[in-house]
């Protein structure tokens, strides 16, 4: 916070555990903080803000009103009797959905004579406020320009992808595309240490280090993706083709159910038949891709 | 290297991209080094090496013996004519396959007289003797032992798993079971914000940061499934759970083919049909797991 400024009175609608995140924040760093939540019994566990009666009172409070539901649908449905509120503020939602949804609730808001703002917080609540921590947003530049420091509150890394509404959300799914392959990998890799009588956390310091070496790999896996060029491939579709045979053999072998990979395996096959055998694995966006390039 | 000590003398078998690099690691280290390939063109490059004229004459001129072919087949295929010269050496077998391939090929190689160790190499060619490159081995802990400062040419954080044969390729299919998961999640993001007209690049800050806040909640999710006890979710099932309808119409939306995660989705279905919506999404091992606890 700058000694020059005042912290800006800010509003949160959605007390789950993010929203509880992100208003704790905002308290602890001297900023009015106003909030709601459907339920009233959830925002009576945050000392220093003040509770808000209605959301119509909610979104009157602050110039800068940030909602943190679970979906857009969500997001609209409680903001509805405080449309007409919204007039001349800035609007921030930070809630997870489809690029048409962030889309549909920038043309609400903004009809609404709202400045509007979309974003993600890239992380779980207990890293809300660390200086490391990636929120990004999509929309209105003023709003993100005229709020920076508040924003930054939440988190160190906070970037503005762009002035349309949807690119948070687009980022968001992105980015998000990871998250549940990445995790199920690692949970199918626990269950087959387990059935064979080691504990899952025995993984762990391999496990970090492997995701380690793919992170090392993406600035690579995108050139190549970017240029269209697959031809020097570090690692090809044709490596992980050989393997097919043993991974899909392994479920029986191991004591685990891998058949939720199966069409991975079936895109690695895909590839081969469409010539891509010597190609870098990365050329396997080719096959997820509707429009060919 | 010790200075003490005068650096082994070792054969490898098989020069791929990754024996290649291999050799030539042991060649830079000082170590006497002999080579055999069965296209005998990928040994010329090998600037310091002995080729040998057969495979035979390879196992002879080391006491330590390192093969590094694509499967256990291949490998037992490979060295069929050497059997009898393997009796009072140590072998270590560098390729991927299943627990299984490796406890058949410990037997056939301790059946021949020889000592065994099975290990992989968990990073790509060019990384082979970096300090922090990660090399683990399962098996005859005297071969370990002997020959670890060699080992360690390869890749400084060497690890001896345990005295089974088979445990380097337990780990190695279960640290890999997120290789293609995690790829595939970052090709369906770079698909999807290529078809939105930007470059694949624009992802690297934030997939990075977004397999770096992954690695961070691995020991939470092993503590655990370790313990079974899911009920402090920090991430829950039912939040997966919420988020599905959107990931289903994401593909038709966002002009990229996800039905790959389809399985993934049915998974969270499951999780939450068994009780688990309220668990930590960790819970999923339990349907990955053919044996429950």
């Amino acid at each position: 916070m700058n000694a020059m400024t005042t912290p800006a009175p800010v509003t949160v609608i959605g007390l789950g555990s993010m929203g509880t995140a992100l208003a704790g924040a905002f308290i602890a760093a001297g900023h009015p903080t106003t909030v709601w939540n459907r339920t009233a019994r959830k925002a009576e566990s945050l000392t220093g803000a003040a509770r808000a009666t209605s959301v119509e009172a909610a979104v009157a409070a602050s110039p800068l009103v940030i909602t943190c539901l679970t979906t857009y649908d969500d997001t609209l449905e409680a903001l509805g009797p405080a449309a007409a509120a919204l007039a001349g503020r800035a609007l921030v939602t930070l809630n997870s959905g489809t690029p048409a949804g962030a889309r549909r609730m920038a043309e609400w808001a903004t009809g609404h004579g709202a400045r509007f703002l979309d974003g993600a917080v890239k992380n779980v609540p207990s890293a809300v406020g660390a200086p490391d921590t990636l929120l990004y947003y999509g929309g209105d530049k003023t709003v993100f320009d005229e709020y920076e420091t508040t924003l930054r509150v939440l988190g160190g890394d906070t970037v503005h992808l762009g002035d349309d509404s949807d690119l948070a959300a687009l980022y968001e799914m992105a980015v998000g595309s990871t998250l549940l392959p990445a995790l199920l990998g690692f949970f199918q890799g626990a269950a087959m240490v387990r059935a064979r009588g080691l504990e899952a956390s025995t993984l762990l310091p391999y496990s970090a280090k492997w995701f380690e070496m793919i992170i090392s790999l993406l600035p690579v896996f995108a050139k190549e993706i970017d240029s269209g060029d697959y031809t020097e491939a570090a690692s090809s579709v044709g490596v992980f083709h050989a393997a097919l045979a043993e991974e899909r053999t392994l479920g029986q072998e191991s004591g685990v159910d891998n058949s939720w990979q199966f069409p991975m395996y079936d895109l690695v096959e895909r590839a081969v038949a469409a010539g891509h055998r010597d190609h870098s694995v990365s050329a396997l966006t080719e096959l997820l891709t509707r429009t060919p390039r």
